[in-house]
């Protein structure tokens, strides 16, 4: 195999109870990269298409997780890298993680697939890194592993892959805003009160029973962010008459999308997926602000080849 | 059906990273409890071995639950209740629950199972309240519903059954001092810190993973408790050597049961379980502390019938 293309999708991460934790992986939005092996050692990023983002492989996340994997594999080939970006940066849909993943994933194919997901992980997170500027799994974990995923520890490493209950769909919409992480993490409170804490791990803990069990209903229950959102929430116009429209509508659940602005849904089954997109889009259709609205089942493999030569 | 006897397991709660929601079930520590129907209605206290506990129904935890529960279907009958306590008061192994879950478990009998488990265990919980101030059901779910247990929440009751892993078993010493429930929720935070809060719903996270898929490696590395142990460890003697002890034989984890003093581990195997009640039974020889230590499977039945009549 001399070149791959690839599909890499959109995350979200947090999940309302597992800020910093949890993830999961969409399958109809995400970015189309070609990754061809060149004779000359090295990374060369050729083409960038739908953002204006940097060429130089050290400054872009891509070339950055490219050089993670290709040192460790003792840089056997260089890489030509093109990116066709449809997750636009700054959502809070793993834009800049999905460049990260889908990197690592078709270089570890192209090398004839010495790697494991753990690993594939750890080297998308040195991208990662570059983006956000510390080093988060949040994202990149539901990229390679797919479905739901648990990041336990950073250091080492160690992602838990869930189980998808069969009929998980998430809607989600893009407000284009701008929420600038660092404002989005000034906002976070330093300490939490311990009651607080408690009933949020009890969710952390109910939701991923639920997910094991397939309890739509105690996935429902246990969708609730005491924490983090009553912060975040602010930063995001309309958020309030968005998440009510949701829950409204027979979505599971309702919050923010990483750190924002996006807002997603979890929702059993298209029919409902489809019926909070139709409502969500009449509440910000009368606002000034543009915005995209994503419907899409729950993606339970990840990145996935497109073609190959 | 006139009269029942029945065996109530001594229970674990908290188990490291889940403070105040987890919980698990022994099988070979426990009390016995004859319960019997009278046409007189009311209850009767007939008859306390093996503890120096109050007789007068209102003052006493099985008394109160019988109470919760009979009101509940319209007192048909009266009970008289005999209890032979084998769990000693304080030692931090759900003594007052195992009373209260052993009631209103063998008064549902009487009645004909009229009522579930997460409505026994509320009402276990009305007992449990005389006992420690406040309901709690992170010692009366397991009792109940036997097996791991997660309070997703108290209000409206929320118990979610975990699975049990096979081999899962668990060695416990009690070491007999008296440890002041006031105390031990005094030494306790108010506030933590959001890094140690997120770590800390990871680790509910990955052991409830790990409950589900067998995964032992994953129990072991969940088992740790940054919030709650560094306070209340202070107040057991020995608590880091016995610490130690376990892990070092094998233990899959160990920590704090209940409020303390007693210090459970998890083992994989029986023999393991052995092994650690063997080290530690040497840690604690050399001091002058009278102590007990028990082994065992975990239950997964809770509550169990020995004969009836």
């Amino acid at each position: 195999m001399k070149e791959i293309k690839i599909f890499s999708p959109a995350t979200v991460a947090n999940v309302s109870c597992g800020f910093d934790v949890l993830g999961f992986c969409l399958d109809t939005v995400g970015d189309v990269m070609t990754v061809r092996k060149t004779k000359a050692k090295g990374i060369a990023i050729t083409k960038i298409e739908g953002a204006s983002l940097p060429y130089e492989p050290e400054n872009n996340v891509a070339g950055v997780a490219a050089k993670a994997i290709l040192d460790a594999a003792d840089n056997p080939f260089g890489v030509e890298i093109e990116i066709y970006k449809n997750i636009k940066p700054g959502s809070g849909v793993g834009s800049s993680s999905a460049s990260a993943s889908g990197t690592v994933w078709a270089i570890n194919e192209l090398l004839g697939r010495p790697f494991n997901k753990q690993e594939l992980t750890a080297f998308g997170m040195k991208g990662e890194a570059l983006a956000s500027g510390a080093e988060h799994a949040d994202n990149v974990a539901p990229g390679i592993f797919g479905g739901f995923t648990l990041v336990k520890q950073l250091n080492p490493l160690k992602v838990v892959q869930l189980p998808t209950p069969s009929e998980m769909w998430a809607t989600i919409i893009h407000p284009q805003i701008e929420v600038k992480t660092a404002e989005a993490r000034a906002i976070l409170p330093k300490e939490v009160s311990l009651q607080k804490a408690i009933k949020q791990w009890a969710n952390v803990g109910s939701f991923i029973s639920g997910l094991y069990d397939e309890d739509y209903e105690l996935i429902s229950d246990s969708l609730i962010d005491n924490i983090v959102e009553p912060h975040r929430s602010q930063l995001i116009p309309y958020f309030d008459e968005v998440k009510k429209a949701m829950l409204d509508n027979g979505a599971l659940g309702a919050g923010i999308s990483g750190s924002g602005p996006s807002i997603f849904s979890l929702c059993k089954g298209e029919a409902t997926a489809m019926k909070v997109a139709e409502v969500i889009n009449k509440v910000y259709e009368s606002t000034e602000i543009e915005f995209d609205i994503y419907v899409s089942k729950i993606n339970t493999s990840g990145v996935k080849v497109l073609n190959l030569k």
